[in-house]
């Protein structure tokens, strides 16, 4: 990806999916705030010529933080930069905005280790794996958050095979997943997404994992549009379905997946319809606690009440 | 379409689904194989040329039914016409089999008005109906099969709108049922059907309708790959699902899913992938009876065992 050098910019990438997975949005975020404010309150910028960092520096998070609503690592990215420079004089504010921000990185890169040596146990020699979307090193910094352990249990030399929902309408599964687990030498296989249902009956499945943008106080997950089914689907089949996401995705503010809101996507996502066909294209979708057989974070394996969530 | 003339040209398009649905692939086997027959015995064809009828009956017939597994009207189609075929003399072979394949498109038409008039119960003014894939005026020579009911509720004057998925991958309920049901004033809604299981948690759907490609004697249900999934999540919502058929998809022959062959389709068909993907991309899967709230066929709801037919 071409260097992102103004909000504009970092914003556009975030709302079309140019960056896509809750740690990655996050991580963006934090550093595209930080390059925006550095070249635009230089005067680099149209139309911030000029304007001290400070200044811009709210509304460029406000604005940052409505590019996808429902990604709870966005704007909690966003919110730990607002809180360093509420603790910084105005002649430091850029140098540790900058340093926050790869710390950010940084942390994402270990964060991503943690969820795959946790994760390992679930991974055993032979293992069959469903995936939907992706939550692997093209959503985060580091090695990815439902895939850790999968990019793990290869390196160790176990045999490990993933299956990989196309995940429409952007089709990460067949894009994404399926390229980086090739890339890393293992095999991988895509199915559309309705067919997941009739392969975790087959018996060709293991175990399911999938991320999670956002993880409510009670449980509930919300998650690309299709977790839902196929949590429906391995329950009928008594197959695990675990969630792998940072400690961070989990969000106290939010009860439960009733109070989530569901962004809605545009209608062209889905390609060539007859004219005057309405679409329904939710982002996402909430998976109830009772299906989910275990959180697995970088903290280990976790269920709620999240204690020690702030505010949980 | 354009007329299709050899029988390689009928093979063809029921083999790519340019012709698809149960009901219509048997129209179009039954009188493409007489068409073909005509064409061909009387030395228009190649490698035919001059070849008696009664001749090539057989071997076409049994290419026609390889040419899709899982399809049991294809079959029930060619059959019909070999039994016909039996009872007459050669010089009134093509006459006698031009005859039943007109009836076989003929009761195909009743076919669907009845299973419209028998379903009507269950579309009553303002029903929002989710269906998946197209069993429509598309997949048959008349109304269609899960959309007979929700064609005569609308020409009736109730309010109906209908909710198509997507399906994945040649994308069917996009193409197809909107297509057709946008063109009848009948508002449509296509979603991902990855986007099938949170629709319907949502409370905006009271009834799901789909077709079969094939209904063993037990009662499971064969139809496009997806349906298992939507099964699964009426059921956890307590929607009622629908399967419509005409009655002779009942395959007297197939004790129950186990035994349904299933047909797994080219990797083409998914679109892009990384070098090396695999894709696992089976046509069909099965819907345990369980799951089914009612059979609606042109002899009203049934239930299995389907007494009447032959074998059962």
């Amino acid at each position: 990806m071409r260097d992102l050098v103004r909000l504009d910019e970092v914003i556009d990438a975030i709302r079309t999916l140019a960056v896509r997975g809750a740690p990655a949005i996050g991580v963006a975020a934090a550093i595209g705030l930080v390059v925006a404010l550095e070249h635009e309150s230089e005067g680099h910028g149209v139309p911030a010529r000029g304007v001290p960092a400070r200044e811009l520096l709210a509304p460029y998070a406000e604005r940052l933080i409505a590019a996808r609503p429902t990604a709870v690592n966005l704007a909690w990215a966003v919110n730990r930069l607002l809180t360093v420079a509420g603790g910084v004089a105005d002649d430091t504010l850029l140098a540790a905005l900058r340093a926050d921000a790869e710390a950010i990185r940084a942390e994402d890169v270990a964060m991503c280790d943690a969820i795959g040596r946790f994760g390992l146990c679930i991974i055993p020699d032979g293992a069959r794996v469903l995936t939907h979307c992706n939550a692997g090193s093209l959503a985060t910094a580091g090695i990815g958050t439902a895939l850790a352990p999968v990019h793990l249990a290869h390196r160790e030399g176990r045999r490990v095979q993933v299956y990989a929902d196309e995940t429409r309408p952007l089709r990460q599964g067949a894009r994404l997943t399926a390229w980086e687990l090739q890339r890393a030498g293992i095999p991988v296989t895509v199915l559309p997404d309705g067919a997941a249902a009739s392969l975790l009956r087959s018996g060709a499945v293991d175990v399911v994992i999938v991320g999670a943008d956002r993880i409510a106080a009670n449980g509930d997950v919300a998650n690309k549009v299709g977790t839902y089914g196929v949590a429906l689907a391995a329950r009928a089949h008594g197959i695990p379905f675990y969630v792998a996401a940072p400690w961070s995705t989990i969000d106290a503010a939010t009860p439960s997946g009733a109070e989530i809101e569901i962004e809605h996507r545009h209608a062209d996502e889905l390609g060539d319809l007859p004219v005057g066909a309405r679409v329904w294209n939710p982002a996402f979708d909430v998976t109830p606690r009772e299906l989910v057989s275990g959180y697995l974070t970088d903290r280990g394996f976790v269920k709620p009440p999240f204690s020690g969530v702030t505010g949980v």
